[in-house]
């Protein structure tokens, strides 16, 4: 689904049992990085009004999902706090390539793919979850990680023709199931 | 007014008539740093429950303002474009402490500052430029300014005692003095 080359292994979904609060924590600081990913490349590519306007959506839409997770914690009495975050975005981030425009199409392809994972997991969570608050939650976010997925792809193809975007988008992929197959011993939303 | 030491001097207004063009470039960027600086204090204070709120709030807001000036830039034929930012911002956050609680005191005191100065600067504009456009622009962005101002100086209360908390601002407050009375001699902003 969503460019992804692979679906999430039982692995995952058993460090979810044995570890609901913490992927939740870790949920909520992935929705600031988010906002903080679609700030960074409103700096890095100023010019490009279109994606100007896109990332300030994404901004606003992340920090608000931000604050939904917050809530979450709080009516499960579940306390925020600081979480080493999973590897998976630093060793998909450091594919990004050094060289303009590839690098704009990395940064965005690989926001995109990132997108797409979560909105896999979250399908996950909302069919795997017993209870109705979280089922309900998990759903509810599922449409705007398949919009984001989609507007970072379009947003590639100012970078790019078509065909190079495609098949970039494809080697990424590729890595990007090998990140996540390896996952990571720390129970997190990407691990 | 707002805490601030003294008040704007002409030498700016000159380089205002001067290169207006160049200011309001200048001042698109400055939106979006205010969104950045927002939005790490989330990521530094994450504890903060009404902090990330306000914080929220406040990135929101900027981004805003930001699509505004551009919308502003557009209607005036002015090609938004990088430019190098004044060294008011960098010399200002160089006296921001590195020991907690007063780093984050000193983080929020000099983000209140400096939407103080921008308030001040926001209504010299208002009343010294001539186009009704920008007059009705920057009149419309001061009430925000102010409130980001006082926003900004009651979280810092948060860390500290209100003694320490508004003698810190009046010793930030006599620095900003000094950093804006030297100038700069780009035309900024904060010049």
């Amino acid at each position: 689904m969503l460019s992804l080359q692979s679906t999430t292994s039982d692995r995952w979904l058993h460090q979810v049992d044995e570890s609901l609060d913490k992927i939740l924590i870790d949920h909520a600081h992935c929705e600031k990085k988010a906002a903080s990913t679609a700030l960074n490349l409103i700096f890095a590519y100023v010019e490009n009004e279109e994606l100007c306007l896109e990332m300030t959506r994404i901004v606003n839409e992340e920090l608000e999902h931000f604050h939904l997770v917050l809530e979450l914690l709080k009516s499960r009495q579940i306390r925020f706090r600081r979480l080493k975050p999973s590897v998976y975005a630093r060793l998909f981030n450091e594919l990004v390539s050094k060289q303009e425009p590839g690098r704009a199409i990395d940064r965005l392809l690989i926001a995109a793919l990132i997108e797409a994972r979560s909105c896999e997991r979250f399908l996950l969570l909302r069919d795997h979850l017993r209870e109705a608050q979280l089922q309900d939650f998990y759903g509810g976010l599922v449409e705007s990680e398949a919009r984001h997925h989609a507007t970072y792809v379009r947003l590639a193809h100012d970078y790019g023709t078509s065909d190079l975007v495609e098949q970039r988008l494809a080697e990424l992929a590729a890595k990007e199931s090998q990140i996540i197959e390896v996952g990571d011993s720390q129970p997190r939303m990407h691990s």
